[in-house]
């Protein structure tokens, strides 16, 4: 064969850039910290605004984030984070005070239509307003007063993979500057980051013996507590889209509260085990599973000590606690990818799903 | 046969005390009205006291009403009301300032552990605490600085319906008197009371035509924006915890996002069509899922209009649409209790459930 003679294009083989993308996810994170000037300007203008509410919106990916903006700016500056509903401010027009508000609006594309129309309200209402966006020219980016980057290169695979850890890291790098800790959460992130680079070619190389037994699951709770709740959320989201499995994100205590009944052998549960206070609650809950004859997968940095489950995908115990989320979903990704291959689906392009969704 | 021989004990019915606890919501909502004093007197302490952050905690059906509290206080007092990380406070100890926040916490038993927990933390950390539960003797009661009782009488079946409905008419009569229009609002919860004593008789009669055809359905979406997102969340509780079917809430704008990607035939979707600024993201969204082959359930006071539904559970139309979740949740109540006993289960005693869930 000479060099001239090009290969005969053969079919392309499925989920080759939901994977590349799950791999760029370290560096994603390092160019992220190049910009922690930006974090640290902003941070100290949310503070001379006096603008220490902040609500989060966000739609899919960009709306599990938010469940970690919680926990970042309730744990390093002691602020109240809310996730806001878009519903109430766009449609209902409700007539909220919001000076005292800064508003970080998430998109991945900075296209989705209410979040930019969320952004024109909350700013009329005296909110400052951040956009947090992989396109810093987009029409959100615009809207907003101020503008994070998330510099994590494009993203074209349609299950958002590396946006989604950026963003979990520019929300924790703007709460620890609001907290004065901005040096040392960027060292805690490089060294997550190393972390994350020796994690995925680990389990990529394991992750199909685990996922091709869940080739005809139907239907799967995933349950977590505390800071993982958002990565339960799009651990659940990446099933969804990606395998056509009906996953429920649940905390610990919600599944107690009554969709444990639904379990039997053929409903498998998925707990992310990390350690820090609600480990305790979320290994009750993986007990009430087994009770109930499901099959269980732990995840997480203690999921190696949960006697309890058929399965476990540990990762590497983080520098800190909020550190977590960011190693514990990399299973849940490659679950994800390696499933919906077993299942002759195309993780890449989901059925019905394009990468900018503009239904409100 | 004499009055003195009493009948042999026949196998139970099941669900007589769910269908039971259902009707009694008309009479449940009156009863809340008597108290109208105590609304007034605690809705000006919370202005007294500067307290206008909302800050709403629960577990199961509880945290279901949550979801409704975000709007009634946003759109009658305008102020802001969030669902609070119950994690960030009892298990993380979070540094919050609350000198500012009224905190509702919410528990029909006045048991479940953390809330009351995180009653105890809030406390000490500046806040206003109102307990809101079925039993004003309960250990939540005590610890709280305010208790509003709900008044709904002994609830015997596991799952809960009456106290979720007085639970929402307790968050919006406790907003209204925060607006200045408590009479209003108690006028309207009258008149619901009344259009729903009408309501729950038809749709009992028609609801196993209705149900029979999802008897083998495994897995099922529900989906609802705005007010409705708490009727969204408690009728795929419901179906859970009564029917066994892995029932997952979603936004309309959340299930367009990713998870429409999981529809297909099998796969059916539950619509709250009710007539308010959100219809048109829930259109969309029904087409979405008649797109992707899925039978839909439309049921809300729009329900009628939705040509696209496969069947259609109308209620009529409420005095105004913060009244129409007390309406839309009577279908799904209903439907999990036609389907519950199709299936050959309880669904006054769940498997593996009890009345007060003590897990964490």
């Amino acid at each position: 064969m000479s060099l001239s003679e090009p290969a005969a294009p053969g079919p392309r083989e499925t989920g080759t850039r939901f994977l590349a993308e799950i791999h760029e996810q370290p560096d994603a994170l390092l160019r992220l910290l190049e910009r922690q000037n930006e974090f640290a300007r902003i941070a100290a203008a949310i503070r001379e605004r006096g603008a220490s509410t902040i609500r989060l919106a966000g739609h899919g990916s960009s709306d599990n984030a938010t469940s970690y903006g919680v926990y970042a700016f309730g744990l390093l500056p002691g602020w109240t984070a809310l996730r806001d509903s878009i519903s109430l401010v766009v449609y209902y027009r409700a007539a909220l005070e919001m000076s005292g508000c800064t508003v970080l609006a998430l998109s991945q594309s900075g296209r989705t239509r209410d979040v930019v129309e969320y952004v024109q309200r909350v700013r009329e209402r005296g909110a400052f307003t951040i956009a947090v966006t992989n396109d810093p020219d987009s029409e959100l980016a615009h809207e907003a007063d101020e503008v994070l980057p998330l510099l994590a290169g494009p993203e074209l695979a349609v299950a958002a993979t590396k946006t989604y850890v950026s963003t979990l890291a520019a929300l924790g790098l703007l709460a620890a500057h609001a907290a004065g800790e901005g040096e040392a959460f960027a060292g805690e992130l490089r060294a997550t980051a190393e972390l994350m680079r020796t994690l995925v070619p680990t389990l990529e190389g394991r992750i199909a013996s685990v996922a091709v037994p869940f080739a005809f699951a139907g239907r799967m709770f995933v349950v977590g507590r505390g800071a993982e709740y958002a990565t339960v959320r799009e651990i659940a989201l990446k099933l969804l889209e990606t395998c056509r499995v009906a996953a429920e994100p649940l905390t610990a205590t919600a599944f107690a509260h009554g969709p444990v009944a639904a379990l039997d052998s053929l409903f498998p549960v998925w707990a992310i085990a990390s350690e820090d206070e609600t480990l305790p609650a979320v290994l009750e809950a993986i007990a009430r599973a087994k009770q109930a004859g499901a099959t269980v997968i732990a995840s997480g940095s203690a999921a190696q000590n949960v006697e309890d489950a058929d399965y476990a995908l540990a990762v590497p115990t983080p520098p800190s606690p909020l550190m977590s989320p960011l190693l514990s979903v990399i299973p849940g990704q490659l679950f994800a990818w390696a499933l919906a291959r077993t299942k002759g689906l195309d993780p890449d392009e989901p059925r019905g799903l394009s990468k900018v969704t503009l239904a409100r």
